[in-house]
């Protein structure tokens, strides 16, 4: 085995597959991007991509949309399980490539391998328990708890914390399951459902961000009193919007009301330092760990 | 060493300190309470108790109100930090008593204690990830997370966590950090003020204890949607308001609505095994730990 071996890792979302082959963030050899259509055709088109790189990977690392099987020991480990999304119910996503490509093959949730990249090479690095939560199209978290990604008895769902609305908000949240949850109140999609307009296109002023900071400062406040975590690593579409970050450190620090002791908030509440390719890079420390 | 040595515990908890004397559940010799007034009497007793003894403890364990200091590797470990509770700010409880006896201590908190206590001899043997609440004159909550007491940054506090009020609820919760958390909420005072009666006296048809259901289910759902724990044990003083079990089976289920995969709701939300004990055990437990 080289030293640095090379590794392959695939972000596995809803709407894109992203792959990577390297052996870390500043050693990226090739990245391409398929849209998530039919299981068939785009687990196809990535055992393809990985087949023509010029070198082999030594092992591939996933991180994929869920509901997720993340258990080595289950009979459906590596499977996307109970998904609605149309035709990827009980997809064996794991043992197909591992099939396919002949290689060692590590599977967790998207939010978990984002955690773990932040752990191996960003804003986690140090740190023995701290969250990675993205807040897109959906709100999804992962965590490294005492050094090791979280599991549970099958996985957190961080997005559907349940959570309070804002007296003077009348719109239900949108979450077809739970309707007030943070995901429901404080996605992209929900923010763009309550103003009418896409997420993106609200100016830093728009009173829709304070709403949704307080939103997410409620979602945050629950995961410090259940986790206690040292950081909370915010990504995704809507924490492009930088103002959020002060506004959320300010609004934690008022709903927490003194009672427990946090770390430095500048350093406590920050976006991941590998940015958008947190989760593409986690898979690569994925793939780098089943080596290990 | 012997082969089972002979363990000392304390359960130092705000109205009263539990002392225990055993090597286990089936093996307790003494067993004492002091109701706690200063820390210097109070610490006092509970020297005198354990010198008294007719044969040494080998190790102490103490599971203690907060918040505290557990980590091993801080200058204030084993010391309540900064308790509102009169006098015992910045006491150092660990210390004091491992100077005066002589022995290892190890040190929690409460909720960990138990939490340790009934995964050793109680409900949670054999799981590797679970929480333990206690719903009394406060609602606290540890948690073992892949087989080892959570800690995180300090420790978590998940009896403040925020959830929504009934609609039909006009009465602010009663926590004077938060107003409505779980606590606020849910707690034995907070239903005390809530319908102007001692909960002990509410029968079980009185429509509090539907409404104190409903709040607990929220916290459990939440507490379920961030560590995905195999098991919840609820104990303390409300909880012997057993027709709740049920009740909360059913609402954390509707909370949840399908999103997550639980395990069987009847083994999944469960008194614990140790009853009042599991505190104090929990403590002898830590004690046996620090021997291991
Ligand atoms: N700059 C932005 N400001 C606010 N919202 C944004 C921004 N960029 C993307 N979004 C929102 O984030 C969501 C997409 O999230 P993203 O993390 O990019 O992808 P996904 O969650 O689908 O993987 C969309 O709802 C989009 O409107
Ligand atoms: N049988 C009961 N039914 C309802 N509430 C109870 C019952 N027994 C005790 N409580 C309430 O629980 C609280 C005491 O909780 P307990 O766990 O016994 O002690 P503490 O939390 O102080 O350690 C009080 O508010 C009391 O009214
Ligand atoms: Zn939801
Ligand atoms: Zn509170």
């Amino acid at each position: 085995m080289a030293e640095h071996p090379l590794l392959g890792g695939i972000e596995a979302g809803g709407t894109k597959f992203v792959c990577a082959v390297g052996t870390g963030p500043n050693d990226l050899r090739a990245l391409a991007r398929f849209p998530t259509t039919t299981p068939d055709e785009t687990l196809s088109r990535v055992i393809d991509f990985f087949q023509k790189q010029p070198e082999p990977i030594a092992a591939l690392g996933i991180g994929s949309f869920g509901p997720v099987d993340p258990d080595p020991a289950s009979p459906t480990y590596g499977y996307i399980t109970t998904t609605p999304k149309p035709g990827w119910a009980h997809t064996d996503v794991a043992g197909t490539l591992r099939r396919a490509l002949n290689v060692p093959v590590a599977f967790d949730t998207d939010v978990n391998a984002a955690a773990l990249g932040e752990h191996r090479w960003g804003a986690g690095r140090g740190l023995h328990t701290f969250v990675y939560l993205t807040i897109g199209t959906g709100i999804g978290g992962g965590a490294i708890v005492n050094g090791r990604r979280h599991h549970g008895h099958q996985h957190p769902e961080m997005g559907h914390l349940l959570i309070p609305r804002l007296p003077d908000d009348n719109r239900p949240g949108i979450c077809p399951f739970h309707g007030d949850c943070l995901e429901g109140l404080a996605s992209g999609p929900a923010i763009a459902a309550r103003w009418g307009r896409p997420a993106p296109e609200l100016p830093p002023s728009h009173p829709a961000w304070d709403q949704v900071a307080h939103y997410l400062a409620l979602g945050l406040t629950n995961l410090i009193l259940t986790l206690s975590p040292q950081r909370l690593i915010l990504g995704g579409g809507v924490m492009h919007q930088t103002h959020l970050f002060p506004r959320l450190r300010q609004k934690v620090a008022a709903c927490l009301n003194g009672y427990v002791t946090l770390p430095d908030l500048e350093t406590f509440i920050v976006p991941p330092a590998l940015g958008d390719r947190a989760g593409v890079l986690g898979a690569l420390a994925l793939a780098e760990e089943v080596l290990a």
